[in-house]
């Protein structure tokens, strides 16, 4: 029997790009508590990375970077067959840009959370998994890795811990898992997808498990839950989320570092 | 009467980019003392950065971020009408992205030197220079920042120096100076302009000053000595600048930081 | 005394980039007559070219390349100091990449009218603006040219002029014009705009003038109006100029080309 | 009994990109029949294909297309999983920009050459495969499409033949085959490879067949021999093909558009 007294809630951020708007940052800010910020390779560009960087800070939220695939176009969601080298630098890069706008705000990396396609490949193909897991501990020695609740076990993960990360499970309340505990990427929210949301947040909430497609509950090691900024309901199921957590007794806080 | 012991060699390196090679930075290492490394913006990607400051660390060189305008295209030397913001953004992002690769192999960030067209826009560019000046310094409040001598009194420079910045004057020996003892830039090097380059170190060694194209001799307050290792003859040039600073009976060494 | 008996309404189309979403071409489409699309340098990407051109047959609307600068971060806003060679070369690239799109659904290719940043470059500059109009000229030698009236004169719409083409002018509803009859770029579109666009409209179509912001009366010599399908209330000002031209008993209609 | 009495010889050309070099291109032009360009993703650049164009023009080479990945920094050899209307939108913007630099020259269109990653991935992918033809098929219903020999039997090649295409078989002479006839992708060129590509081209002009790394005979219909331009001894490995060619009384030519 789980007792969660606290969870994060965290929300890619900043994911915006010149003049193209991505999300409603403004109004996903007094929801979260922690924020992905895009790293200018598959969303993002500088002076957004900045203008987040200081929005966190006024919201008092934790930042964490969340690395992608160079592809725009794609929005680093379509697979790209990297080399490990060329995975661990893209990481180094990226968290070293993004690190720097946090620096200049007297703000701490919190965490790093891999983007999209970059975190099926890390998850699938052992030798990339392995050469991101070393950089990014090359460069963050302490840092907390976010990474979808439950599927540890990832060579990634693995190499993590074992070097003295803390990975913290993330659910995704809006999609559902599968048979093994894998989650489902499905069609866009819609209103039934609110109940189905909230039901799978409260029922974690009280269990530390989630009900699979097939009926049967699996163990959710989960620290945080993560809502979205885009998306015609977004903001209003974050809210709504937000509201069951608190509704359910539980405080709404980031995870510590 | 100026009496120089020591002077540094500093040489652009990393600008290789994916599969197309551009300078010979194998060959240029042993000869230089300081190396400004590409940033990914007008040259350089994620695998070079890191294989260029692996190489700077084998052979005892400081490396020092030399970024640029975001143009892969132009190699950075298509003056890009930017906002201050953005120019401030830029520089953080390249700065950034290249100290995590100093970091990842324990070296220090030892200095700054813009590349190019945006070197000239900072140069030119009153309020582009007051925000570029003002994001290195949030970045790296003591770093070294290079600059071409004897051009100081700009914006740029003036405010680094204002938040006790050392700004190191930067001599082209293969570039002649205008009355005004400004570089001119010229065409490509010639076996002339070998001879003419040979002469223009010894005489700065000398004396600290150059003589400019219409005769006259200018103060040249140059910490260091910029190479070049593209161009068909660049590391004969650059060995024959080394050797002939040596004859001079001068250390070379880098600038301390 | 004028008898503008039929008039074109052109919008700037397909300025999404991948996941992102850049004004509302659904809405736009049966509001006007002709459509610039973005050609994947400032704006647009291969798919969002192809389903705008394929959109754009299926509503009937004739289609002309609006190219600009190679500059998605800054959406072609920003100038580039590009040489001729390259302004002429960036041109042929774009608008035959465009015409491959609509070769593909038996399409012509209505006009050429370039972006933003890149219009104003081949205004100001003289090299650049005779380098982009015979390379217009060159891949397309009886194509419309589109550009913000009345400003004829300039080096680009006089050689092509020469070589034979027809510039359109181009109105602009809710911009004002300053005492030389020049566009002035002005703030975001507001309530109050809105009577000032369609009075504007009023204004040109009854007497083929305008009033600048001094108070005198220009001709403005324009065979289209240019509205937006971005901004908050882009639509309906687009919706309400297109009603203006309608009740003022002029027929909308695409420039014959 | 085959009886070749001609042959075409095509090369990679336009791979540089501003400022970076690839490939010897001038010292290429003499010694080949066909020119593959490269279309501005993976290599090139306007300025660069223009240039490639009217060199091509100049040394009466027939010039065909060669589209590749949106990814300069991979040089278009890392595989991206594109969906099919992906894959056929980059085809018609590819070649629809290349074609139009041949089209302000009065070239035309001699074929299309798919590159690398793009390349394997239009054979392995047999939705891409589809896409990608009928593309190629919509814009240039009538070209040549370059493909490495022996590979025939692959949906893209399939879908081109039915369309009416005729699809040229590209040999490799200083890459070897396996038993399946496929090519097989190895070290670099070194002395010894070009007594091996020699032999390899002298035995396929005199049986139509090459000997597979398992000793046995494979039938090799080629109309075409691929050299390179890249590489420390390209150009004189692509000199000893077109001497060795013509040693054997064979003709060298283009393949007849």
């Amino acid at each position: 029997m789980t007792t969660i007294s606290a969870i994060d809630i965290n929300c890619d951020m900043g994911e915006s790009f010149g003049n193209w708007v991505m999300g409603r940052d403004d109004e996903m800010f007094p929801l979260i508590t922690t924020a992905n910020i895009a790293c200018g390779f598959h969303a993002g560009d500088p002076t957004v990375m900045r203008r987040t960087v200081r929005a966190a800070k006024e919201h008092g939220i934790a930042v964490g970077a969340h690395p992608g695939y160079h592809d725009l176009e794609g929005f680093g969601r379509r697979r790209i067959l990297l080399s490990p080298d060329e995975v661990a630098a893209l990481l180094t890069y990226q968290i070293g840009a993004l690190r720097a706008f946090l620096d200049t705000e007297d703000m701490p990396m919190h965490h790093v959370k891999p983007h999209g396609a970059l975190y099926s490949y890390l998850r699938d193909d052992e030798a990339a998994g392995l050469a991101g897991a070393r950089a990014v501990h090359a460069l963050m020695p302490d840092t907390l890795v976010y990474w979808p609740a439950p599927a540890f076990g990832t060579v990634f993960c693995d190499e993590l811990q074992q070097l003295g990360h803390t990975v913290v499970g993330d659910l995704y309340p809006d999609l559902s898992y599968d048979g093994n505990g894998t989650l489902v990427i499905k069609r866009k929210i819609t209103g039934t997808d609110m109940d189905f949301a909230l039901g799978q947040v409260k029922q974690f909430l009280k269990t530390g498990q989630v009900q699979t497609e097939d009926g049967t509950l699996v163990d959710m090691t989960a620290g945080s839950i993560c809502v979205h900024g885009d998306g015609d309901h977004a903001v209003e199921l974050a809210a709504a989320v937000r509201q069951t957590v608190l509704d359910s007794g539980v405080t709404v806080e980031a995870v510590a570092a």
